[in-house]
């Protein structure tokens, strides 16, 4: 299925300053990317900028002597993933987890899994099995966490949330993930475009690693899992920044979009649809 | 000049239980492993895990039915390092850093440079210099922070430290990174065997990124900078922990050293010493 | 019924402070002090101090030259308490709590509840029974915090405990009364000797104003509700410390005892009692 | 010197609420009332609330089946002060505190001095006359924070405070007391009206407890100690809200004024004018 996505961002700066962004859809065989276009007005020095051990495209634009800036990202995405059978899924204990999944058992800044530790045992302790109990967790979320444009700030962190209750849905992928690594499953942040969000914006949501794959789950419910465009991972919303500022530059707009290629035809999947079908789904295949 | 090294763990597990451990010392140009073993009673299932990005040398160890455990590792290592003169360093702005220290800029569990920001610019916002930078940012530690034994907990981090005005060596590193980062700084967590500590433990400091490269600073000045052996990187100790332990295992008794090879002579260099012959000291070199 | 009890404190001062203590029972109706002695060794300075509003009996004791210091509190109390039935307790609405109980609806150092207000709701809202709003908040904190000695620290506060989910009988306290709070039940901080404690000490557990009285609640269901000996109210434990140092002191020794009159018959009323009889207990009866 | 105070609130209640109101101004000998009236509409029963050992003229309000509601307070008030030789202040130890000011000395919700101990000690321990050295805080905090509207929430500590750098006079206020109180000064919370504050607000500042009189401090710099009318005492910002709401009402709009009567005189005392002049001001004489 393919999606065009576009970020549109207008920033203005006091004086020379460094953004490093984080817009660009991730290649890999699961997204492959069709046609990209990024623009920036006026024209200034952009770098690529990768990590080793991360998919992750940052760029990295000076300001120079730009009092104002316009940064715009277009792409055309060939989405692809995999479904997999829900019970089927086989535990991977911690004694067989790769090398590379490791970090995402460590707290990390917005997710104290090391607090949560005896809530994640309490709650969800009884449930064997590693899907069913990441299904459990983004449940019990959806249940108890209500999402309220403004109610918490770029320090929320998931110690915040699961007593406070509130928030959007990076407080939701951060709880998520916190209360995962607290139960020995390796979860990271995702961050990206998505499909019929209502209003448009960049989503989040988060991934578990299950049977040695990397599964999507949104425990606001407000994305189609199979419509989404990778832009950041991370252990966490500080890993995966739409914007990281080293200097003095202020947001002054963002716009973001996902659309539909004309004649795609879309069957949503979102987290009722997996349950109904039994299904898990891997977005990250060949990351 | 060569090092032998020794950690001695025992640890009793309730049910069959996985251990991370990270006791071994990095390889690298900086550190040339001459001889090292890991014994473990009784004979138990090892693995060595490492990770895309890290230099870390984790080992998983599966308890199974053991009750209680010993791991003993012995290496004999050779140091090196390199001298660079500290006025000569060039500051290299966020414009410049390479893609894979950009994740040392971000905050972590332990280190919220985010809430750091003010008061770093506030205190060291008028030193130029790079390095003179860092050097500011650990006399201001030494001379504010009190070395306490028991004074934090493992849930301590730096926006504590920076107040409460108590810690240990993990302490003082983690307000040293995120003083770092908020200043835009690439820093991270260094753990690792240190020649003549007092007691002898696994040491913490830090290290920061200037000039494209690593170098290694210790706000506590409890160390010899030319006599760590490098065990652990990573953001902050949540990336770093000598032991994670998934199931129920508990530390019964930890026994740390780190001495001369005989024969081999030692000239101490220090923070006292580095700064008087008005050097800094990489001790990453190769990694 | 009547109680001895005692405690003896030995504190060490480096240099000339003051203690301000809290360890005299209070007088009321529901407490009639028999006979009282405090000693102190040496000789020092004592004071008396009461404060308006307040009930709790300080005692102020400057060291002067002294280096080691030993109080010794002994009390005969004559205790008393109303019994009440706990189906008849009406609800009395915030538009009609008294103004002297006001305070204790605010949120406190360790009793924040500000930010428990959604949980407390969400778990509670649908009780509509003061009292067993209460017993279900009780029941709740049983079941779901863990008595760990030496889990927490004295900056432990109910936002910590209600996630981290371990502690001791002061944080048991301040969890029930930051929860009832959130529920506009004004809710303080009770601490006290308590006949049978195992192993004996302090107590802390909390009282409700329900029905215009002060009803005394236990989370950690460890003392006989109708054995206590109140010493301190306030509205957390910063305002009923047993010692407040001003200066350089340190507590060497604590020994708290209470124990029967010889002669006396006691039948114990603790949580499981009060239920099974469908009682409230106000042990604050002329206070 | 007689000054005209009013405030107009108004709420809108989604269903039956009690709101517990504090805008009128105490009584005392330094604040005599010279008129007073309170307007609400619709017509609601109104009960004063006052408390043991506190000033404050708590109003309570029944929203009824009232979906919007308009409160205007108005009233005249001939204002007194004291001023007091800064020189000539001694120093009151602990030892000599009495009993009412004690619970001043203990942490609260927003005010966590067991925290703020040592950078206390050690940024002000060397200054032994107690007024300079609240002076010397004033000046800190005022040199060190910035007044950025907007910055801090409802749930800001003087612990983020005294580290995040930036807030409004509340946060100003907080961090005041909480180094205050960490030094063994009985510090509280001031909340009243402010002639020429710009723009019009109530205003929060700080009292200390300095030879047994309470002296008004305003770290904000931003009011005429001389010209303020006295509205709540407390703790801290939990004991003075403006409006503390049970059940569900929002404020809509809220407006403060704070007027000279005509023909009076004014000759303002700010922190600049009392430090020139060597004194200190105490508003809460007769209270």
């Amino acid at each position: 299925m393919k999606l065009k996505v576009a970020c549109d961002l207008q920033y203005e700066a006091l004086f020379p300053s460094t953004l490093i962004l984080n817009v660009h859809a991730q290649h890999s065989a699961a997204q492959v990317i069709l046609d990209e276009r990024l623009a920036i007005e006026p024209r200034l020095r952009v770098e690529t900028l990768t990590s080793t051990g991360s998919e992750n495209r940052f760029i990295r634009v000076e300001t120079g002597r730009s009092k104002s800036l316009r940064i715009r990202y277009r792409a055309t995405i060939d989405c692809n993933y995999d479904l997999l059978s829900a019970a089927k899924l086989q535990n991977v204990p911690v004694a067989q987890i790769e090398g590379d999944a490791l970090q995402y058992l460590f707290p990390s800044r917005y997710c104290q899994s090391d607090r949560l530790s005896r809530l994640a045992w309490d709650l969800f302790g009884k449930i064997k099995h590693p899907y069913e109990r990441v299904m459990a967790i983004v449940d019990w979320i959806y249940d108890n966490v209500e999402y309220v444009r403004g109610s918490t700030t770029s320090q929320t962190s998931a110690f915040d949330t699961v007593t406070q209750r509130t928030g959007v849905c990076r407080d939701f992928a951060h709880l998520g993930i916190a209360l995962c690594r607290a139960l020995n499953i390796p979860a990271r942040y995702f961050s990206g475009y998505a499909y019929q969000l209502e209003p448009p914006d960049m989503h989040a949501c988060f991934e578990c690693y299950i049977e040695h794959r990397w599964l999507v789950f949104d425990a606001t419910r407000l994305a189609h899992l199979n419509a989404l465009v990778r832009v950041g991972n991370g252990r966490d919303a500080a890993d995966a920044a739409v914007a990281s500022i080293f200097g003095s530059a202020r947001c002054k707009a963002m716009k973001v979009s996902c659309e539909l290629v004309k004649g795609e035809r879309f069957k949503p999947l979102g987290d009722a649809q997996l349950r109904k079908r039994g299904v898990a789904l891997e977005s990250s295949i060949g990351a």
